[in-house]
C-alpha cells in the first residue's frame, strides 16, 4: 500500500485545519441569495437559509418580505398559514403578523399583547435575484454586495435556474475556483480534454480569488460552438476568468473568438455565469445560477439551447459534489487528508479567508 | 426585525422550563390505550408504547395479553413468531412463552430452565378500547382510570378510529385544550370563524383542566348541522367543554340546540369525543378516537357521515402537529421561545402538571 | 409480570460483556471475502468493507486490485472515475492512480508530486471468491486462510450468490452455529420439526467451534429429497456438521443416506455450504454463499433447483436477523439481557473468541 507516511498525512491534516469546511459555522454577516425573484409571489414560500427557517412572500407593492418561519405562540410554521393583505395569519390559532414580524392580532382576545414578534430579515432585489442579510441587521450594508451590473443590463441576455445541492457551499466555491475539472467531471458536456492542461494564472488578494485560463487554440463544445458559429476543429480561443466575488457569489467570465483572425478584425463573444450558493444546512446548498451573453440577445431559441446545455453540466457538479460530501462523511477523521497542488492556490486561499472571516465574526460577537 | 428583547425571550424560555414537552420522560404509572379492542385478535400485534416494544394478542377466552416484544434468548421480536394455544413460539429457536411471560419450553433440550421470562403488562378492556399499565405493576389500579360510562352506554351511539401522529402526545393534549384553533386549522372542516372569538371560561384544578366555550348564536358546519337539522344561518347554540381527564384521555363534550327556541321547549343534541393519545416515542403518538352521540342512535348512515367528516378534521390536527414538531426540532434552543395568552391557561397548567407528575415519579423511583 | 429478578438479569448482562456483539470493533487482521470473482470485472466496483470504502477492479492480466475509494486530492470517490489501462483516473480533476495506489499524474501540471497516494489492499482469488486483507499488510499471510479445497475441486459442483444482510456479522456466525433454528425460522423451507429436538454434540477449541447433529431417521425437505431421491417418510439420515472456520468463513457439511440400507450397501450424498460474512458496517454484512455437492455434478437443472430453494431459506435468515438487529437497537441497555442454553455453547465460545481476538489486536496496535 502506498498511503503516505504518517508524518506526511499529519502535515496535510494540520494544513486543512486552517481551511473552512463543512464543520465551519456559517458566515452570517453577508448577503446571500434567498430566492430567484420569480419564485417569490403573493403566496408563502418556506426556505431554510443558513440553517434558519424563513418564510418569504411579496406584498401588494411588490416588496419581498422575509420572516422567521415559526409562530412565537406555539411554533407552527408560519408558511403553513395564509397571506391576507400583506400579513401572515398563523394556520393554528390565527395570530397575525405584519411585514416587520410584529404580532398585531390574537383572535381569542380583544387586545394583542405587546412584545410578541419574530425576526424579519432585510432583503434586496436586484435583477433576477433576491438577496437577504441573515446576520446582524445593524451591519447590513448594500455596499457590501458586489456589483453585478450585467445582471440588469439589457445588453446582456440572461436566463436563470435553481439546483438543490447536497453538499457544503464551501465545496461549491472550491469547485468553481479550479476549472481543471471541466476536462473530467464535464467531459461529456462543456469540458474538453485540453482544458485541464492549459496554462493558468491565479490572482489572490484579501477576499478576492481568481483563476485565469487561456485555452488557445481549442475546439468548442456545442454549447458555445453552436451559438458563436466557432465550430471548427482548433478554431477558437476560450479565455476564462473564474472569480470568487463574495461568500454569496462567484462569477465566471468567458470570451470566445476565432484565433485565426487577427485581433483587429475579430469578433469577441462574451458569456458570464453568476454562481450563487446559499448554505441551507452544513451539507446542503441552494445553488442559484444566472447565465448571460452579450450577443444574439433577442434569439430565444439560443437562450433555451444554452440554458438546457449548461444545466446538464451544472447538474454534473451537483452529482459530483454530493458524492464528494458522502465520501467526506464516511471517512474517519484519522483517515481523512487532502493534498493540494498548484491549481488549488486560489481555492485554498479562499477557504482560508472564509475560516478567518467566520472566526473574526465569532470573536466580534462574543466581545461586543 | 422585531424579535422581542433578549430579556423578554429569556423570561419566556424560563417559563417553558416548567412545562412538559418532547424532552420530558414519559409518565409510566398511569393507564394508556394500547389498542382498539377490534385491533386485538388471535394473532400477534406489534406496537411500541411509551418507547417499549410490546406484542399484543387475544386468548381463546378473549383476554388481551400484552408482553415485552423481545425473546430473552436471542432478542428476536416475539411478534415475528407464532401464536399457538394462547402461547407465543419464538420464530427463531422456538422458545415458548405463556401469557405471564414465562418461558415454558426450549425445543433443543428436554427441560426448560427456570428464570427465563419477559415482562407481561396489565391490560383492561373497557368498551371499545384496551387500556394498558406500562409502569410499576404494584401501582396499577383501575380506580385511576377516569370514568367513561358513555363509552359503554347503549344510549350513546359510537364509532372509533386510529391515527398515527408524528408529534409529541403533550402537544396533542395542548391542542385539545385550546379549541381556538377550530377557526384556523379546521377552517375547512368543522371550524367556523366566530369560534375563535367566542367568550370562554377555564377550569383549573389538580390534574383536571378544562376550557368551556359557548358559541351562540352560530351557524353549524355540516358535520353537526346535517344530523341535528340545525342548518339555518345563526340558528344554533354550540356549547363546548374540552377537558383533560388524565394523561391517557381527553374528552370533548358538545351540546347543540336551536337558540331561537325557549329553553323549556328546546331539544338538545349531545355529542362526545374521547381523544386518547398514547406516546409511541418522544415525538410520535398513537391517537385513538371514539366519537359518540345521544340521538339518532340507530341511524348507521349518520354514524358513517359524522365519522368521515370528523376524521377529515382530526387528520388536519395530525398534519398541523407534525409541522409544529418539525419546527420545534429544527429550531436551535437559543432561538426557541413560546408566548402564551389567556386562552392557553388550561394547557399551560396541564403541561405544568405533567412535568410535576413525571418529576415526582422519577423521584419516587430513585428513593424507594 | 415475570421478567427475572434484577440480580438474574445483572448476571446475564455481565456474561454478555465477554461476548463480541455489534459494539465490538472489527477484527482487521484476517481474511474476508471482498467479492465473488464474477463480480469483479474491468470496471470499477465500490464496496464498503469493515467500514472502509474500497474500490475494486480487475486488470488486463486478470489480477484483482483493491484501493481506498477516495481521491487524496479532494475526496471524490475514485469509483466515480474511469478505468484506463489498469489505472484509475479520478472523475473530478483527473488525478491518476496505479494499482499500488500511487498518484502518477496530475493533469493541471507537468510533474506529479511525490507522496500522493492511497491504501492498496492485498487480495487473493481462490475458486469463486476474492479474499481481502484489510488490516496490517505486514501480517497478511495466506496460511491464515482456512483450506477450502472443495471450492476448487471439480468433484464438487458449486453455485454461489450474495445477500445484503442488515445485521451484525457476529449474529450471522451465531445463527450458523445453532441450527436449532431450522425447525422454526426455516419451517417452510429446509427445516423439519424433528430438527430442533435431535441430539447434538459440540466441539470447542481455540478458534474452532462446531455443532454436530444427527437427525435419523428423518424426512427430507424437497431441496435435499428431490436431488438425492430420498423422498420417503422417515427414510433418510441427515448428518450435519456446522463449523466456524475463521472470522471470514463458516462451513456447513451434510451427509444424507437411506437409513434403512445397511452401511456397507448405502450410497452417501454430501453437500457443503460456505457461508462467508464480511462486515460492511457495525450492523450490516455482505453475505457471500457458495454451495456445492459431490453428486449429479453435470446436472445443471439440479444445480438451479437447489440454488433457488437454498436462497429462499437464506433469505429467511436475512429477514430474521434484521428483525433481531432492530430489536437490539430499540432496546434500552438496562432492558437488554440474553439467556443462553446448552445448544448455544459453541456460539457463546465463538463470540468470546471474537472479542478476545479483537481486544488482543487492539492491544498489539497500541503497544508496537
Amino acid at each position: 500500500m502506498t498511503r503516505p507516511l504518517p508524518k506526511v498525512i499529519a502535515a496535510s491534516q494540520a494544513a486543512s485545519q486552517r481551511l473552512a469546511d463543512r464543520h465551519t459555522p456559517f458566515i452570517m454577516d453577508d448577503w446571500y441569495v434567498a430566492a430567484l425573484g420569480e419564485e417569490v409571489k403573493d403566496q408563502l414560500l418556506a426556505r431554510t437559509l443558513l440553517g434558519q427557517r424563513v418564510v418569504l412572500y411579496r406584498t401588494t407593492h411588490r416588496q419581498v418580505v422575509a420572516l422567521e418561519d415559526r409562530c412565537p405562540h406555539r411554533s407552527m410554521p408560519l408558511s403553513a398559514g395564509t397571506l391576507e393583505h400583506d400579513t401572515i395569519v398563523c394556520g393554528y390559532h390565527g395570530f397575525r403578523f405584519n411585514t416587520e414580524g410584529n404580532c398585531i392580532e390574537v383572535p381569542s382576545q380583544a387586545t394583542c399583547p405587546a412584545n410578541i414578534g419574530i425576526k424579519s430579515y432585510r432583503t434586496h432585489e436586484r435583477g433576477p435575484v433576491v438577496w437577504i442579510w441573515m446576520g446582524d441587521p445593524d451591519k447590513a450594508d448594500l455596499s457590501k454586495l458586489p456589483p453585478q451590473d450585467w445582471l440588469e443590463d439589457p445588453q446582456w441576455e440572461t436566463s436563470q435556474g435553481y439546483l438543490s445541492l447536497q453538499a457544503s457551499y464551501v465545496r461549491l466555491h472550491e469547485n468553481l475556483l479550479d476549472l481543471t475539472h471541466l476536462s473530467f467531471l464535464h467531459a461529456k458536456s462543456f469540458g474538453t480534454p485540453d482544458y485541464a492542461k492549459a496554462a493558468f494564472e491565479t490572482e489572490i488578494s484579501e477576499g478576492q480569488f481568481a483563476l485565469l485560463r487561456n485555452v488557445v487554440p481549442t475546439t468548442l463544445p456545442p454549447v458555445w460552438g453552436v451559438p458563436t458559429g466557432l465550430t471548427g476543429q482548433g478554431q477558437a480561443a476560450r479565455i476564462v476568468r473564474s472569480e470568487f466575488r463574495s461568500v454569496g457569489i462567484h462569477e465566471v467570465s468567458v470570451s470566445f473568438y476565432d484565433c485565426h483572425v487577427p485581433e483587429s478584425a475579430r469578433k469577441t463573444f462574451r458569456i458570464r455565469t453568476a454562481h450563487m450558493p446559499t448554505p441551507e444546512t452544513a451539507t446542503s446548498t441552494h445553488y442559484f445560477i444566472v447565465h448571460g451573453r452579450d450577443f444574439a440577445q433577442q434569439d430565444k431559441a439560443t437562450t433555451q439551447f444554452m440554458h438546457d446545455q449548461l444545466f446538464v453540466a451544472f447538474q454534473e457538479d451537483v452529482v459530483g459534489l454530493a458524492l464528494q460530501e458522502q465520501a467526506l462523511e464516511a471517512t474517519a477523521p484519522e483517515d481523512l487528508y487532502e493534498f493540494s497542488v498548484a491549481a488549488d492556490a486560489p481555492s485554498v486561499a479562499m477557504r482560508r479567508y472564509l475560516l478567518a472571516r467566520q472566526q473574526k465574526e465569532s470573536q466580534d460577537r462574543s466581545t461586543p
